[in-house]
């Protein structure tokens, strides 16, 4: 698509998901911070049935990273009728996503902006909460964030951390980093802990040393952050832990989306709202 | 044991998990309503490992019913090292629940104190949350639970709810109820709604018939409730709802406890509450 021709921001954020999909299908490779105001986001991950239990177990396990909001069964393009997450008859999860990773034996081979060369019948396709959803609740609130006013992709790191594992599938959290001014940081954790089901509260504030991270400046995932002075760095579980798990544990095969570029579900944010 | 040297009603609510389940694996067959307070009681369901992911799956589809607090892998009888929930190196859960239910082809075949002689390697056990967690909380909060004061179990009810399907598995939502006065019914959601990870907020409040219940006074599991001039029947999601979908989709083998009989476990109340 000629960039020309890309919706400016607001006209991102107004979009319906479907609307955002059928872009995104139709070959569109962007970023989806910002898009479709209001619905949840959704990292994705897809993985052979033999692998299933495992993998979900290792969701169970390690909610705060990895909350499931769907799941597809084998070989499904979409969630079951009538799932208020990706229930639309004409979703198709090998097309939907931006931008897509193909992991064979836990090295990335490829980012494609399909997968239907790589799908097979045999694949269980996770979708699990992104933290984009408590970032329209946040600017409500008059927290600024900083990697939306930069137009950039939220900042990511490995940490030292490690998941808990599920039979062979283990790996270290992976965590998304928003500057919050000091005054703010305490209104940050109050909103983004009724968002449990899309990474909830933070699991650090402060000193990213503690956390095995060296450098703010170098992510691992996403762009650099932009921290102004009195900014405190806050760390959210981040949805990307699946894909530092499929780099340790090798799986034959996995599919995910790139950091960023997520699926639009068709889920309101608050339907993940807790009192 | 003798009923004279039962604990009396004080100190079953001091005794700490580990203690209780000592009992239990004696032979104690008594409800655990009331029993270690300030720590959550589990609901239990063992299918084989061939089952396992659909399981897990109905279980991340129908978290209200069935809220996962802990995975027991094939074969295992405790959680993982480390598992707040269950992973005290003494724990066994073939012996620690106080009576048990041994499901073949969906009939529901004994009830014993222990499953010593029934049990397999390949059994994946699922420990989900029950509601007597936030009974305590509701007690602090000057709400009267009538089950309690009548020294009964919760009366728990079949409904004509369906549960989201997950691959074969599929069957009724199941409710459990406590009447509420109804002044105190606003204090009762608020206050349970913030344990999603014990069942929640009700999914019902007043008229019994709106979930195909006719009478009141012969629930399907436990005892008749005991309702006071001025209570409005109050219906929370219940963990007997998997023992419906076994009933329903006929598993080769399926393991539980028996209603109100539950595992203690060794995680707190708190730990499941959120702000």
């Amino acid at each position: 698509m000629d960039v020309q021709t890309l919706p400016d921001q607001a006209a991102r954020a107004r979009m319906s998901p479907a609307q955002a999909r059928a872009l995104f299908a139709t070959g569109l490779e962007v970023p989806t911070t910002g898009w479709c105001a209001g619905y949840a986001q959704a990292n994705l991950i897809s993985v052979p049935n033999a692998l299933a239990f495992d993998m979900l177990l290792f969701a169970t396990r390690n909610p705060k990273p990895c909350p499931v909001l769907e799941v597809l069964e084998a070989g499904c393009v979409r969630g079951p009728e009538g799932s208020p997450v990706y229930g639309d008859p004409g979703a198709d999860i090998r097309v939907d996503v931006p931008r897509y990773r193909v992991w064979r034996h836990g090295e990335l081979v490829e980012e494609v902006p399909d997968v239907l060369d790589h799908w097979r019948d045999d694949l269980v396709t996770f979708l699990l909460g992104c933290s984009f959803t408590f970032e329209h609740p946040m600017l409500e609130a008059g927290i600024p964030v900083r990697h939306l006013d930069a137009g950039r992709n939220v900042a990511m790191y490995r940490t030292s951390r490690r998941c808990a594992p599920a039979g062979d599938l283990t790996g270290p959290l992976v965590v998304s980093m928003r500057p919050v001014p000091a005054g703010q940081v305490a209104d940050a954790v109050r909103i983004t802990s009724r968002y449990p089901a899309v990474h909830g509260a933070p699991v650090h504030i402060g000193d990213p040393a503690a956390l095995g991270i060296d450098d703010l400046s170098t992510p691992d995932f996403g762009d650099a952050p932009t921290l102004q002075d009195g900014d405190v760095p806050v760390f959210w579980a981040c949805g990307v832990t699946p894909q530092a798990m499929v780099l340790e544990s090798r799986p034959e095969i996995a599919i995910t989306h790139a950091p960023g570029f997520m699926l639009v579900t068709d889920a309101r944010d608050a339907l993940y709202a807790v009192p």
